[in-house]
């Protein structure tokens, strides 16, 4: 059987990420890699194309995919790219989602190829869970905590105060939030009140850490209506102690049959990479989007499209007989 | 907006829950009951049938959940069912799984209808994580705990040998294994050493005891690889102690990145009504197999060929804005 070929677009984590996974998935291989950089072909171990050039392969790559950032990368990336290829892609800005889908839509329509936004799991997993629980539990109230994890944006603001050398970071469910959620109390939870955020600061030399860390816990939005800890740690500990990429969450959703008994419904995950992770779940739904396009479907899918069997290798007869 | 007008095939525990799981869905409306029995319309409170009158009224029921038992109901039901009527049922003798789905698949095909068979929570979202745990952590074990709770199909079966007048069976998983799957300990474990099954039996006056216990304990699939307990108790003790039908359990999978990163994925389910959340489950699904047929689609599928989008009251639109 000839496998499914694959092309990434980007090199960072994530691209990375893609290169790993994809050796896990005997049945895809990959092509190589696309981006605006010069990489280095030795360095990386495989083909290394300018994202320029990409519509020259068009006929070599069965599924591309997507992994640069949300803000600037994909809304340009995925509507360009749909023209050519089936894609797949982890579009997170969520408030945008409509009007991204919209556009690549419309390309990925008059191609007749298969465009798959907004894979992962936050959206991703996630987003499915809450459906799957909302529709088999429809009187309750879902829940989504993250982390413990590593927030890339509250890093970046903590970084940008005057007299922070380097710092991390992490977003915590609150405890007592997600044992009252459990036990059915459904509480009325803000992100404030269900998350706390704690910060490791590596302060510049003579820096006032008194002020830092009240800037820090009144910073508007970010950090102010939550409960946040400051800790000042050297900069050997930072690089020890928090350079992983780890992170999880739960959704949950408490709910009541119509005699009321009261049923939970649960999903987590604990990550130790939550790059590789994210990579992951991209190549097993580069799969879907395959057999999808194979299909003759065409247009913009998300998640909530793709039914389960497209996503395995297995046959159906092994996957009714091996996993149902 | 036309109604989804379903009709409901047994009133045991599963059939009454589908009666309440329908009032939480204002898409669908219940058409009536069909029985073997005699049912007291009034007392019911819905219109009752006769099963072997069902055909008629094959133009008025877009879809038919069966709520029979999975040893002697189902698979004449769901085949003979399958001629006339879109079905849903939650078929659970998971050996025999292949040769029900050939069956049933036949019947449906030739019928143009859609037949969507075990759906519930295992098999059934139990299922659906198996398989999305596994493509999305092709490296790694994957784990499947019941309880404790009381199974239905199980608990049927004990009913069902002769001598006994009533009957529950408790799953119980075994707490150190649980732990240790969390811990990323990956132990090797079978669904047989992981949990025990804990019967407790009412036993027909002058019945032989010692011929129920061996027949309940030689079951095939049922109980004649499990560490089973029987214990007869009086049938007020029964109706006392053991009339709850709390269940859940755990499906986890422990799984690594390529690079060694470790990755854990947990569904769980934690429901104080057993039959009314699997009610709950046939009703979304019901939903999905009359959008399936709409779609043209016909014969036999399982969860694993449900888009989870067909499973939702909302639009599309709806879901992408509120739930991705």
């Amino acid at each position: 059987m000839n496998k499914i070929r694959v092309g990434i677009v980007g090199y960072g984590n994530l691209g990375r990420g893609v290169i790993g996974a994809l050796k896990q998935n005997p049945d895809m291989e990959l092509f190589g890699i696309f981006s605006k950089r010069d990489l280095n072909e030795n360095e990386i171990g495989t083909k290394c194309f300018k994202f320029d050039d990409a519509q020259k392969y068009k006929d070599k790559i069965d599924v591309m995919i997507l992994c640069g950032g949300s803000a600037k990368d994909l809304p340009m990336q995925t509507p360009y790219l749909a023209q050519f290829f089936n894609t797949v892609d982890s579009f997170d800005t969520h408030a945008k989602i409509p009007q991204f889908f919209e556009n690549v839509d419309k390309v990925a329509k008059s191609s007749n190829h298969v465009s798959l936004i907004s894979i992962g799991w936050d959206p991703g997993l996630f987003s499915l869970n809450r459906l799957l629980a909302q529709t088999v539990l429809p009187k309750g109230k879902s829940y989504t905590f993250w982390g413990k994890g590593l927030s890339q944006g509250h890093s970046d603001a903590i970084r940008k105060i005057k007299g922070v050398k380097a710092g991390v970071q992490y977003t915590i469910p609150n405890k007592q939030a997600l044992n009252s959620v459990r036990n059915g109390e459904n509480p009325e939870l803000t992100m404030y009140n269900s998350h706390k955020r704690e910060c490791f600061v590596v302060a510049e030399e003579n820096a006032d850490k008194n002020k830092i860390e009240k800037e820090i816990k009144t910073m508007p939005d970010y950090f102010d209506k939550y409960e946040t800890s400051v800790n000042f740690i050297s900069e050997d500990e930072l690089k020890r102690e928090h350079s992983g990429m780890a992170h999880g969450g739960f959704v949950i959703r408490s709910g009541f049959s119509e005699k009321n008994s009261h049923q939970v419904y649960e999903f987590s995950l604990k990550l130790q990479s939550n790059p590789e992770f994210t990579a992951n779940v991209l190549v097993a739904y580069a799969r879907a989007v395959y057999k999808m396009n194979k299909l003759s479907m065409s247009g913009a899918k998300t998640i909530f499209d793709v039914a389960p069997s497209w996503l395995s290798m297995q046959s159906d007869e092994e996957i009714r007989k091996n996993l149902l």
